[in-house]
């Protein structure tokens, strides 16, 4: 069974602070706890029932294993419908940054959204996208909603926090084009989008901010296509990076493959 | 003030069974409400603080005004972050289906999530899409999570409920492919994508179910660019909805019309 004090620690664990008074972090549901089981990060107790421990045998990953009831993970559980496996984790040590940037990276300026942030993820693991640069004021990458979100692509995109200046030089040394989204950039379906490219894409409230903004040689958007006068004045930062990740990739992998028909 | 049975009113509004019972449905926030005045909702009831009315003097649609202290508000909200306003709304009738089907349209099959139906109305209102179809068992429209993702966009998007049959049929007779999506079907980037599209997208566990899928002629996909031999293994339904939206629209308005740089 999971026991009283350790329902409080994994509680606890919805906070920053006790992530990082404890030194642990909280991955909840079948297949986010089967994609952890097979990365990196390493476990220190995950909480299974039975049925979740017969389809996962590959278990060397955790240090202590409980097989548990699914009522006991019922009462732990931080989700609206807890599953069958519930894994408390170390918080791993922050990376250096990288030293040289990768072809399409993507930096994130103050996105405080959790669900946005873990969308974002998984966007960056569909398109390929191995650095994930977040600004300080962003959501936690270690909030159990962003690791939700993420749906178990946290375990194969990296991410950093850190200012947008080092970032931005590493871009420039790699040979990266700067782009970031504005509401009154350049056409994305017009203009060349090279696949070395650091994506710079703003808060959901406010945008790209100036500090920021300063750094960033060529401002994108993504058109509108309603007729009407009044339209959306914005569409969500996690939809804008998918269109523009996908724009990048299309540019460069199927510039003009489409069939005649 | 607002009256304590008019609180718990507007609590009940969350669920479908008393939006039914009441004829009512609940619109919250500044920007949502700000639009709300200017469609063609009813607004029975409005509550508001007297900077929100100051700022929306234009104010013929609501039936009773109501000018509350923001503590009213937040006694009052379903929301986390409660604003200025808060309307409750005469529940429309339904609409007959259209006859001819609009150039590009969308049908969503079991769309269970409210977060992600409001945001794909949001989506539509940015790339000009009018007509959105329903099919019975998505999250319902007038559900306050659907309303709060969709931002206003609720007041320009037509949507309906309705079984795919009768919307395929339309499609069909209007000269309109029947394109869905899904994880093993044409890559969207090499395929052509006509703007004559009814786009079916699928539940987000289980996709598109057997009965729709037998009516759509063309299977589409978004490619994945990941090198590695696990990657995310889809992607959030709007996301996709987005893309593939995105994309269309390109196709048909810029195919070819990259800058040389």
């Amino acid at each position: 069974m999971i026991g009283k004090n350790t329902i409080k620690l994994i509680k606890s664990l919805s906070e920053k602070k006790y992530r990082q008074k404890e030194k642990l972090f909280l991955v909840e549901g079948d297949k986010n706890v089967k994609e952890l089981l097979e990365s990196d990060f390493k476990i220190e107790q995950l909480f299974a029932t039975r049925s979740f421990l017969e389809r996962n045998p590959n278990l060397e990953q955790a240090k202590q294993i409980v097989e548990v009831a699914r009522e006991e993970i019922n009462k732990a559980s931080l989700l609206m419908s807890p599953q069958n496996a519930l894994a408390l984790c170390l918080l791993p040590e922050p990376k250096p940054l990288p030293e040289e940037m990768d072809s399409l990276s993507l930096f994130l300026d103050e996105i405080q959204d959790p669900g946005n942030l873990g969308t974002i993820i998984r966007i960056c693991d569909w398109f390929g996208i191995k650095q994930l640069f977040c600004s300080p004021g962003c959501a936690d990458l270690y909030n159990p909603k962003v690791i939700q979100a993420a749906m178990g692509s946290i375990c194969r995109v990296n991410v950093w926090n850190t200012d947008f200046l080092p970032i931005a030089q590493t871009a420039l040394k790699s040979g990266s084009i700067i782009a970031g989204a504005f509401l009154d950039g350049e056409n994305i379906f017009t203009e060349k989008l090279p696949e070395k490219t650091l994506l710079v894409m703003g808060n959901e409230g406010n945008g790209i901010s100036a500090g920021t903004a300063a750094l960033i040689r060529k401002r994108i958007k993504i058109p509108a296509f309603s007729s009407e006068e009044k339209k959306a004045e914005s569409l969500n930062v996690a939809i804008a990076t998918a269109i523009i990740c996908s724009e990048v990739r299309r540019q460069n992998h199927f510039p003009e493959l489409l069939k005649m028909q």
